[in-house]
């Protein structure tokens, strides 16, 4: 970290400030300008911590200067991560397809849009079992019911399943049946939870939180690796920001700076990012072309009698011509769908 | 909810809509201007849903108008809540003041605190025994060894407790210990959290998401509430903007308008609203202004050593006189501190 | 608009609300519901205006709902604009590509520039003769001279030239020598700016403001288009959000949306969008993806010496190669380059 | 300014930066950690600039660490400022309060008004000739009409008056009439608007632009203070967030920021801030409680009629009110009204 001394610091001020990082560890390195002194402290921020050093007298600034996350940076891993299950490979040069309802609702639901889907080519299925909803009045989920059709589901049309978990009990569960678990975007500092994802063997696939930088979301992913779980999924949902047109700001340029700054593979779910249908296909498109891994996408076979989140969901009409023109970009940049 | 139709709409597409809310139980309401025709929807959207409205063909725009929330809303309660724990009111007369350090190192530094609060009348103490922390590699707090110390503290010196939980795992010895149950910023929309403090005889504070609007942060109120628990305190404690030169942006307007919305007490927490202890004073007393029930400040004997947000933190000198400026605009306001 | 009444709102309370309208020139029509009365107000709301309903006694909320401009609507004009000049056609099937420094330096900058721009293709060069800079020590651009030494480069290259205008008293001059008058996004909201540029025969290129809603940006071009200027090109480059990773946030949902409520065409600017050069070829190529009708790149031969901007600016090499790359997705999506 | 190189950097590429920043002007400063070189550069970043040091290769970031202000600076001045006119202060002992309409509408209005506001005590006057109205279809003021009116009144009621200007070409004009020169957040950037005000011999309002951080907004203090003139008054008038309830979200926070890096005075204007006249009171006495040296509210006697903002205007009867409770809490905080 560098540290910046008021204009008027003392030569006192300054000698403290060097003795105490000297005690917690760090090597000090002053710069005296014309109008402030600068120190640099040399050594690991992430264990030597700041040593209160903001709260010295003659400070006025501190600055951190080292990526707080090491196991998710690519400076300590220079090779993309590839998340692999079974033959699908996220993370590699195809662009995966992760597409389905909002919610599971009946097994009837899931095995129409499943069968649309994999008519695309699409590998993986995505439904919730566990919703997390703004209102309690709201449907919640079928629970364990709904892991149990989407394991079904799985069997009968060869789809991988990528699954929300939202409590730490039912983890072990979740873990059971899915084949990537989801961390969604309002538990992607629920420390805890991804501590007991980290433990398990299973790919997780890590919502960016609605007001996370880049550089928290990674910390989050850090929590993850951590524990020894080396499959973390990225995925850009949009932030929040001052426009209301849109449900939230989908974020693409995350896509490209993720890939620089970290090994792990990155997708968008351009749904949730906007929230109404009619703009979710440019976005898919656009997220391609930006680079990310993956796309998410919400499709249902009922839009009007969706139980959650109707208004974003493609038909599978609309999916099918979607994956057309996703292909078509890939090509375009690359890659292959 | 109102539902406005394409400047193009048919007749065929308007009685559509029509027919499906009245199917819905809704009773519509239709206004045919010159540009557009407006479908007024009367019925509880609450329970009723949107019925897929928005995907209708001929729909521009569905508009809720009514207040999501139930339980939380002063249209269902005119009378201010007060939540009563011994003789500490928090939402009365008494503009109630919490303090204490963010983390719970040590006795030693428990014990220190806590007689400094205590002498300036304080009559609340905070310390948080599990810590969420942005990265994986911070001091994640002394779990159940600090809720012990919290409960010697109380004992000694007569304060009550507000300690956070984050896990609903640690929930129940958490609120064996504390007097007031934290939700933490980043577990406010914890929806299984919510649920399961809702389910216990403990007040609760509530803190604000970071990129929780006014109305989401009441409908996780309503969570609690409507488990049965009927003592949710709201703690404002600044919202993520694009300043960067505090850590967060404490938006003080919520106070009052908190206040108009809703029967819930609602207190401010500007130490991490400003995260610089040098501001946290006059953001003190702008709270008590404008209206706040409670101001939450970090205290620490030596922030310098603090394993958890020193520059945020008071020294208990600085409390003490924060104590007597607060008791002024208080009493300026027509409350006492 | 709608208007909702509280939910104790007396007979004579909803009566002073139906009479007020009225005389305002509205027809109102009544919603009873069992917890709350809806009041539509049906009339022209732009010219018939609020008629302060909100501050009448038992109403809780006023909600507009018509879309507050007209000419940039695709309401009034279903056909997009194509805004032509000469032989370039903006809004057509062709992405075009505006490329060139951020500062008009000198005359051997531009030209070294221009030829590398002309070998790619490129039809509209871009470069700043008056320069918006956060601060008064910086370079401030090369005024009239700039302006002559961009039409010098015009008639060599046989480019087209885009450049900004800041203030009302150099618009005559920057019309004489501009082929696209750009106003930027800190004047979005200079409405007497505006206003003039509405005068004159000129195309505008019209830059998101920093924190427009995408209504308000509509609005802006209302105000323009409202002076009898046709030719509005709109210019998303990025918004302010909480991230700081990057200099903005590029939302590129903008451009499907705009392209939906309006029918002037959209581009996107991704080097002022980002910030850091490295990230700016796979956002221009989402760009185009996403369905932008131009790209606005910063280009510079020497980007390490540049006086304004150098951090987000392709060298000519990198640019050309993104001209290649972005007519790959360009033919993916169905367009051309 | 502070360059961390690449964990990968060479030592040819550390030298070549330190040959760049030297022959820029700076002294370079090496600190060779275990997994990175920190770089030093010493000398003044505001006329040396950056030198395109991000650039160069090897190089990750460049961090500024010197205050980009220099007039505006506390640094400079230790000294508060205070702007007299008259007798009266603006920054001194006394919080000045500058209330009035939203738009100058006629003379009877204006001195119904100003008889009122007169009787509190205040000073000061507000109102609007020419006004910045998101609709090119909305009330645009009286001009050169209502300046006259203005004038008008001050003689009468002996008030002094602020009021917005918006266009360079008016300056001339405002000037001559108004006591304090308003810009107005969208003009907050308007830099060759500010180079004029900065030529005059008037106290100059600079309203904080909505979506401008602290350090921008001093810097647009810079260029005014660059120009001669040294009494620039800042005003804290709310900043964009997500939040929808309230029309901006009103950062309080600034004013001790403020106070603390600048010696310029800053006031608080809680209606444009809150835009519901309900709330605007507790936020009044929280401005006030925050160490603002003045408040400006919008005041009208009949905000039903108002052509302009009435929903945020307070009767004058309720501005009598919050007077007396401001002065309540001015005396808490050791000043006076």
């Amino acid at each position: 970290m560098v540290i910046v001394m008021n204009h008027n610091a003392t030569d006192e001020q300054i000698e403290n400030v060097v003795n105490r990082l000297e005690s917690a560890g760090y090597r000090a390195h002053l710069s005296r300008g014309i109008e402030r002194t600068i120190i640099g402290a040399i050594g690991d921020e992430t264990s030597l911590g700041d040593a209160g050093i903001e709260l010295l007298p003659g400070v006025e600034n501190v600055i951190p200067i080292m990526q707080p996350y090491k196991l998710a940076s690519r400076v300590m891993k220079e090779q993309g991560t590839i998340v692999t299950i079974g033959d699908v490979e996220i993370g590699g040069e195809t662009v995966q397809v992760m597409a389905g309802p909002c919610a599971v609702e009946s097994k009837e639901q899931l095995f129409e849009i499943a069968g649309r889907i994999k008519e695309t080519g699409a590998r993986i299925m995505r439904g919730g079992a566990y919703k997390p909803r703004t209102s309690p009045y709201a449907f919640q989920g079928l629970a364990e019911k709904g892991l149990q059709l989407l394991a079904e589901t799985r069997e009968k049309f060869g789809l991988l399943i990528v699954t929300e978990v939202m409590d730490p009990r039912t983890l072990p569960l979740v873990a059971e049946y899915a084949d990537i678990i989801q961390i969604g975007t309002r538990n992607m500092q629920n420390f805890y939870l991804l501590r007991e994802v980290g433990r398990y063997n299973k790919p997780v696939l890590l919502k960016r939180g609605l007001s996370a930088t880049i550089e928290e979301w990674l910390m989050a992913a850090e929590y993850i690796l951590n524990e020894g779980n080396p499959d973390v999924i990225l995925c850009e949902r949009g932030i929040r920001s001052f426009e209301t047109f849109t449900r939230n700001t989908l974020d693409l340029s995350s896509v490209p700076i993720v890939k620089h700054l970290s090994h792990l593979p990155v997708i968008v779910d351009p749904s949730h990012g906007i929230g109404k249908f009619r703009f979710v296909p440019p976005m898919a498109l656009a997220a391609v072309a930006a680079g990310a891994d993956g796309v998410m996408l919400e499709v249902h076979s009922n839009p009007l009698e969706a139980l959650c989140d109707g208004a974003q969901s493609l038909t599978p009409k609309k999916f099918g011509k979607t994956m057309v023109r996703m292909a078509a970009v890939a090509q375009a940049v690359g890659r292959k769908l």
